[in-house]
């Protein structure tokens, strides 16, 4: 940030006064531009005894395997941000959905929230931003080719769930580098 | 926002290519500049059978009862960061926190993420942020001068909740105007 998006003069890096940390404030009109983490809402939509995934047509992670999850909008719920990234990435209406998971990464200021859904029937496809969609049973999911931590994290919760039938919300801070527990 | 915070040049909202929502768009070197919800992360803090609330010396609501909570800052986690305003806004540090609930509050892009925790010792006091700090039991919780409808829903599911002691993470979207379950 190098200019006031209110008055378009330039800003300095100062602790303003009563805070405790460096913000980007207008030398002019004298605003205080704050910058904040964002959320990534996603879906961990399930069939029968098999998990949809995505694979990624655009970066990052292009070619890499992913749960439908993107950028939450200003305007919509965790949900209904969720809901959307899974129409817009696989095209998969969902239904019966119960938040699972909560995760941050504040090395790179996100906060993923993921939701267990269903897929009523096995209807889904490409898109605009996924290659690739497809089931895949628990023996067949490509833990080498998945795009991102969460991705890992979300499926390896869910999977050891599945055996209990107990599925309590998740919470994780993700750290990175990230080691992963079923590629080490 | 009316200028880009690159290059100092005149925004326009349009409809990125690929995109299908107005966004604040440089129109001299094209940067897109993206506005989503914010998170809030708080602690819902306990003592024996009592609770610690905030009494805000600041707008919004200043003068009403608050759990401690403020804006996730970049670089650290929801639960850093709830623990961060337990001690800035009530001088209070808790131990053995639990994720306990996600609040969506879509009309004004904001996410609250809710930890319980617990005081070790009966230590707080107030703070540039809060004229009083306190700790209430059930009987005695200010239900018409609570400062927002998260603070009544996290302090309604907890009581509720502490009843049968299972604490399961809530999640609730809250709709605006607020239809209080306290103050009908």
């Amino acid at each position: 940030m190098n200019f006031c998006s209110d008055c378009g003069n330039a800003v300095i890096k100062k602790i303003p006064e009563g805070d405790n940390r460096e913000r980007h404030v207008c030398v002019t009109c004298e605003v205080i531009h704050y910058q904040n983490p964002k959320v990534i809402a996603g879906v961990l939509p399930i069939y029968g005894d098999q998990i949809l995934l995505c694979k990624r047509s655009i970066e990052p992670r292009h070619g890499f395997w992913t749960l439908p999850a993107g950028f939450l909008e200003n305007g919509e719920s965790s949900l209904d941000g969720a809901l959307r990234e899974c129409v817009e990435e696989a095209n998969a209406h969902v239904v019966n959905p119960e938040l699972y998971a909560l995760f941050d990464i504040p090395q790179i200021n996100q906060v993923y929230v993921f939701y267990r859904a269903h897929l009523a029937e096995p209807v889904f496809g490409p898109s605009s931003e996924s290659s690739e969609v497809a089931l895949f049973s628990e023996a067949d999911i490509p833990w080498s080719e998945l795009a991102f931590p969460v991705v890992e994290l979300a499926l390896d919760h869910f999977l050891k769930d599945r055996q209990t039938g107990d599925f309590l919300v998740k919470h994780e801070q993700i750290q990175r580098p990230w080691r992963s527990r079923r590629n080490p």
